[in-house]
């Protein structure tokens, strides 16, 4: 239909310019030239800095044959190079695959073929595991070690594998290279990998429009003023930071890094540089209330806690409310850019005993404002169930920041958004007012020091134990780590003598460490009349287990 | 080309939705349905109240046959009608059209003619006008008229002229209507006319991409926090009220609406309702430092001010800061959406005295953070000026704030945005740091009590008078207006005994009020030798008249 509104009212150059964090930095850059980015031990960047070096990034990237639509992988803590690869690798069209640290030497492997990475970029404190790597996949991409200096060696760690640092690699770069924004905002930006249920990692897919939208609407939600020094507990392989290299640098704001998380250098960094905010899983939360009078020190401003994954004990929120932090829960998944959801607080919760508060705060929540809809259904009939605090279903999601899709698995994608909504896998209620709660997940997910562990994947390796008969892995309650991974197994002769011990090890060999049952009871398991093991009851018994 | 990354990762409708401002609105009645949304005198609604209405409105335009790409005009004062009108016309896709009630019969029934706007919404307080404006168009459209319990209504003002009020409007539509987000975030809007040089108002259309992205732009560049309280003292009629009815919305804030604009009105608002934030042009910041005792009231918190316009002189900047006020200076047109760029403030600068400061503040500065491009450049050349303060060229500005162009005028529209950028008219420098300063306006405009007034329209009027032979009109500082037009007249014949007072009687009879000429100096015109006018010698002149 034409009309006059369409009519000559098109997009040109002046008034249409795809969505892009990008654009955030180049704005900090020429506003806010001599404010400090990034701190890490003796470094100090401006955003004239971070502009400048992830554009020699870029530059250098582009000299080794780098360009739109190639993955450059990233395996490193919180140090400013993974900060400056979220800029360098999108300016040329190329896509950040950053890959958690704590992985094992095949699924980092898998990882690598899969996405198809031609550079990697890694911290050479992680030299004897991507060593394993490297030598195990086929297509060997570029190297580029970073030499921290705040690196701990330990034993044959350090080496570095390419044959260029990453400074000196930067230094290859022209601190003027012409990088461009995106030609459309759907672009892809960046490639996370989720351990699925099966166990073979799925490699989710975000775009620039995305990832500008979860930093304006991390804004917004989270009341953030201009200039928030943030301190970097959460892994920035964990979906992007939750998106907040973007968000901090629409800010402007100054980023901690934080290479390793204890109690001690998280007090130090609040007390010295004054950080306003930061987010991390609820063990952080431990960390804090449980800091000893030598770690703790003496500071007078407010603390902004964004915490996610299973939703923190009241007694440790009390605690860590009444130290000044003031902690906002939220909810999101990798295939949602991280956080889309909060627990938004209410002005007439402020009546409540903390008791109650810490209950209203553990919840789910409602949606950011970036994003369409959240709701909870019935996975069958696509219905919502009744907001009655009772009627199971599960989370769906809708909204920008949903991801673009599962890197060449067709199939897996259009499962997960079947029905125009994105299936979350976690089985929830929806309460009166609107506000979702979580009961259980459907995929069977252990949340364990804010890492995704898959039931599914350590149920694997335990069925390749010779004396296993059924194996079972449910989340253990645990006051340290949230979560830990707890096997129930079942011998196939009661005879056998394998021990706990055994079977950790067992694990050990294959799984990463955080995989790795930490618990392992010998039972017979229970089951339905067709043979379905009973997880819930596996679940109580965890709980129950004191051991 | 196709490669993994374009492969089977299409947009669908978990993952992809159209940016709209009324999603905000869905959200904060979904949140915080209880939280008070509009206080006007004694009406107090709530998010859960301005939604219901809203989809009220949409209801029962829809059964009047209003739908996609009609317009529907709102005159009014700054009422619940005119936020109202900012959700509920969108919702079935029709655009809004907001005309600034001050503007004579002519302009009003010219712009309704053009926006072809098949109804009107008016408060009756305007029906002297509005009556003349009725009889004058020749497509009839529905009048919905307001009837404000705050409305003072002059002799001859009050009169409803279309058969049902707004409020008996409304309850023909249904509060759960089923509304629809736009299947395109380009589509239109509103539609907002601004003066031109020629004097023949342009319609500049805004899209709901804009809209949202000019929305969580200004939460995040102002530092806004949840739950503002935001007095009305901007006309929504001014660019959408500078998009404010959508920022606040994201934010859940509340609206304190002020039908008319007094320094008593102004301090009774902050003091009973603690507002938190408001806009306003220069004019509105004297009223506050020259406040009498009896208009001042007591209160404690700080108020945020966003100004717009002419630069606020360094006295009442000062004045207004010591009162508790924090000024934020910004800048932007019709064209633009409201403000695009914004004197950000540098930590440096808290180490100057407070004139260097008030210079600092009065400066037009840096993009906004959802905006592309700010710069000055020579508009024959495109070509960046030098960032020195001295070489003078026109703003140009670039980003999704940028209108969709004129309606029906796709001359001007090419015209205003040739070469990539949006030529804004106003010639400035760029200093060293990147701060961008008006010098002039090259499209002459005279900015009185925060009205743009094109001095060309003056002129042409002023040219109609018998004893004229040169015309032109210039601005003039002036302490409460900011600028007042001043006109200098050369009659045909010296002996001609026409007055000041018969120039500005002949002005009335066709224009608004404050495009009347305060000032009218008779004298010979200088001129270059080709005949043209030295407006820049009668700038002089009317700064240096003290009569």
């Amino acid at each position: 239909m034409t009309y006059m509104y369409n009519t000559n009212l098109d997009k040109n150059h002046a008034n249409f310019t795809p969505l892009s964090p990008l654009s955030f930095l180049q704005r900090s850059a020429e506003v806010y030239p001599n404010r400090l980015s990034i701190v890490h031990g003796s470094k100090k960047y401006t955003w004239s800095d971070t502009f400048k070096r992830s554009k020699q990034l870029a530059s250098a990237l582009t000299k080794k044959g780098v360009g739109k639509g190639d993955t450059v992988a990233v395996l490193c803590f919180n140090t400013p190079e993974i900060y400056e690869a979220h800029y360098g690798i999108p300016m040329i069209g190329a896509i950040i695959n950053t890959i958690n640290i704590r992985l094992d030497v095949d699924t980092i492997s898998y990882i690598l073929e899969h996405g198809e990475a031609k550079v990697v970029i890694t911290d050479n404190e992680l030299s004897p595991t991507i060593k394993e790597v490297l030598n195990k996949i086929k297509t060997k991409p570029l190297v580029i070690d970073i030499d921290d200096e705040l690196a701990n060696h330990p034993e044959g760690a350090g080496e570095n594998l390419g044959s260029q640092n990453y400074e000196e690699f930067l230094k290859t770069g022209d601190e003027n290279f012409e990088w461009s924004l995106p030609k459309d905002e759907w672009d892809s930006l960046a490639l996370n990998y989720t351990s699925g249920t099966t166990g073979l990692p799925k490699g989710v897919v975000y775009h620039h429009r995305g990832s500008y939208l979860m930093a304006l609407g991390s804004v917004t939600a989270f009341s953030m003023a201009m200039h928030p020094t943030y301190m970097w507990v959460v892994p920035m392989f964990h979906c992007n930071g939750w998106g907040n290299p973007y968000t901090l640098t629409a800010l402007a704001g100054t980023s901690v890094c934080l290479r390793y998380v204890s109690a001690k250098n998280l007090f130090d960094a609040i007390a010295d540089h004054k950080v306003t905010h930061f987010g991390g899983a609820p063990i952080v939360l431990n960390f804090i209330a449980q800091a000893t009078d030598d770690e703790k020190r003496e500071y007078s401003h407010k603390v902004n806690v964004v915490t996610a994954g299973a939703p923190p004990p009241a007694a440790t929120l009390e605690a860590v409310q009444q130290m000044g932090f003031d902690v906002t829960h939220v909810y999101g998944l990798t295939e949602t850019y991280g956080h889309v959801s909060m627990c938004a607080w209410q002005d007439e919760w402020n009546e409540l005993s903390v008791e109650e508060q810490s209950k209203l705060r553990s919840m789910q929540g409602v949606k950011f404002p970036m994003m369409e809809g959240l709701t909870v259904m019935n996975p069958e009939t696509m219905k919502k169930v009744k907001n009655d605090g009772e009627e199971i279903g599960e989370i769906m999601i809708k909204g920008n920041c949903v991801m673009k899709g599962y890197l060449k698995n067709k199939e897996e994608t259009d499962k997960s958004m079947s029905g125009g909504w994105f299936h979350s896998g976690d089985l929830a209620v929806m309460h009166p007012n609107g506000y979702v709660q979580i009961k259980d997940r459907s995929k069977d997910i252990i949340i364990s020091g804010g890492e995704n562990v898959s039931s599914v994947e350590i149920e694997n390796t335990l069925y390749k134990h010779p004396s296993v008969l059924f194996a079972a892995v449910v989340a253990k309650p645990d006051e340290k780590w949230g979560e830990t991974p707890c096997a129930f197994i079942e011998l196939k002769s009661q005879d056998d003598n394998v021990t706990e011990k055994d079977i950790i090890s067992f694990c050990k060999e294959t799984l990463a460490g955080f995989k790795c049952p930490k618990k392992v009871i010998f039972t017979e398991l229970p089951k339905t009349s067709t043979g379905k093991i009973l997880k819930y009851e596996l679940r109580e018994m965890a709980k129950a287990d004191v051991s």
